[in-house]
């Protein structure tokens, strides 16, 4: 069975139903951090010399004039083996009484970061952690040409308790069918303070914290990292480029060192201050514009990329899934002033 | 420092910033559920005996004529020692900048299930998880009485992966002083249907769905429990009353056994077929009507309350984070057709 995507009548949100990705209900065992990794680094699928082991190749950084699927790659993009949703004709949404549904199209890619199963997207040389981002960049450009889908959602899970079911460090990309609700709450919300300040409401953030300074962890030539106002988790930060740009793809070349850079510098402040916890990095961009304008006329001047980068350290809990809120008990600017010692 | 409710003004979430819950920053580290339960039996201060831990005793199911904080209860609410909310006068919100604030005021009290550390709720006599389900009843009309509160949140996390901090079996009830987004998207969900289709959206899906069978887990004299149609988490379900009613407030004493027989019923099936898996309980009703019909004049009419019910298999990550979309590997009828069998 193809995944399906179904949309919550009372919620209003849409769920990816993805029964390829596991065997059958009672291979469904609580969630248990201590049980082995499934894949010992010798298996591992994403490592050097295994390249057979994975679907198809669909792109790699090498040098050395190396054959696809075979070893001498520094950064691979494959296709995900147990796929959420699988590249196809744009479906239609389908009804069955109050129901709706629709087919499970779209793209969803693997992107392992080196070959090395031991080394953390935090320890990669700049250069070559540069290069990661550089396929992010090249991906999502890529994708975007396709044109049929409607959102890409880059992100990394790193550890189990992030999401995260092998260990040797990978990114993943979607492509969705529709515009997931939580991005068109981000833009409207963009939006409704561009209609109102003339600004855009990231560049005001980083002016107004950048002045304040109790919640700036770190600037560079053309980033910064902020603990937001209300961060919902302890050391919750946002990644954003100082200089306005409504997507990943408007990252420019001569921006990508200073890129890894703050990255590296934060994945380190994490793993050093906080003994290295799992976390989760998430990319929020704008749709792309040929995609968004009809709905947002001025998509590329509201909406400002950033990358949301927070440790699992707590659980989310009943209060959060009945309200929506979270209870955080780090205050972010204490968080900042400890990161910062 | 009290705690403080500060909103996201790009996400539109409000999140507590509660500091008083932890001490210092440094104290944090990764979630590690093999890390041992901080209060062992003896010294749990829910334990019977150790009535003296806890903060003053709000309420208690006792029999025997014994004093408030003593032994001889069978359920007994306490307010909680490191609140994310604490009663007071009606906050005003304030801005920064922009960005907004409130201080911290609401509810925030703990119902103990029982005297026995060990004794899960799943496990309690049918007569004695009557209790605890009048005891919510209860402190939900006695906090809506109090008036200044516009939301009442009653949640249960049973495990650590599920957020409980102490292992002995509780409950939880917040008040907020405001409707949470969540809450509103549902009623505005709701109350759409209805202006459609002249009836509510949950009696509709219960309707439904009892012809279609394939999500209906259980149904009694004046309950059922399904499994959503479009469930974010593999053995999602919902328990709704099949009498329409807006709050849990509106359950009739002569129902009361029926739900605590479905109630534990659904447990033993998680328990046995699961693996006694870490699992969230989280209430969805109106707000008080005295709140709400401003907003929703047909609040009554429209809104039906439910417990939401899943056990915690799976973690979010970073695609969920991204797009609030969920990937769930189990189609909720496999889970049904697994849980029957």
């Amino acid at each position: 069975m193809k995944s399906q995507l179904r949309k919550d009548h009372i919620s209003g949100r849409w769920v990816i139903i993805a029964s390829e990705r596991s065997k059958r209900p009672d291979d469904f065992r609580p969630a248990q951090p201590e049980k082995k990794e499934p894949t010992a680094p010798g298996f591992c699928p994403f490592c050097r010399g295994n390249e057979a082991k994975t679907p198809w190749e669909i792109f790699a950084v090498r040098d050395d004039g190396s054959a696809p699927d075979t070893p001498g790659w520094r950064v691979r993009v494959v296709a995900n083996k147990f796929p959420a949703l699988t590249r196809g004709e744009m479906p239609r949404k389908k009804s069955q009484g109050i129901f709706e549904f629709m087919d499970g199209v779209g793209v969803h890619e693997v992107i392992i970061e080196s070959p090395d199963h031991d080394r953390e997207m935090g320890d990669l040389p700049i250069g070559h952690l540069g290069e990661v981002l550089e396929t992010y960049r090249q991906r999502i450009q890529s994708i975007e040409a396709e044109a049929q889908y409607k959102y890409i959602q880059l992100f990394k899970n790193k550890g189990r308790e992030a999401g995260a079911s092998l260990s040797h460090p990978h990114s993943q990309i979607l492509a969705t069918p529709i515009i997931p609700k939580r991005v068109k709450e981000e833009i409207y919300a963009a939006e409704r303070f561009f209609n109102w300040a003339k600004e855009c409401i990231f560049c005001r953030t980083i002016r107004e914290d950048r002045e304040a300074e109790e919640r700036v962890v770190l600037v560079n030539a053309h980033f910064a990292v902020l603990a937001p106002f209300a961060s919902r988790f302890p050391f919750e930060m946002r990644l954003l480029p100082l200089r306005h740009g409504p997507s990943f793809s408007s990252v420019r070349d001569e921006e990508l060192t200073s890129l890894a850079e703050i990255l590296k510098a934060v994945l380190t402040m994490l793993k050093t201050s906080i003994s290295d916890p799992p976390y989760n990095i998430v990319l929020h961009q704008a749709p792309h514009p040929d995609r968004a304008r009809k709905a947002w006329p001025q998509i590329e001047r509201i909406f400002h990329w950033y990358l949301e980068i927070f440790p699992v350290l707590t659980h989310i809990a009943g209060f959060e899934w009945g309200t929506g809120f979270y209870i955080n008990p780090v205050p972010p600017e204490s968080a900042v002033k400890f990161l910062r010692e």
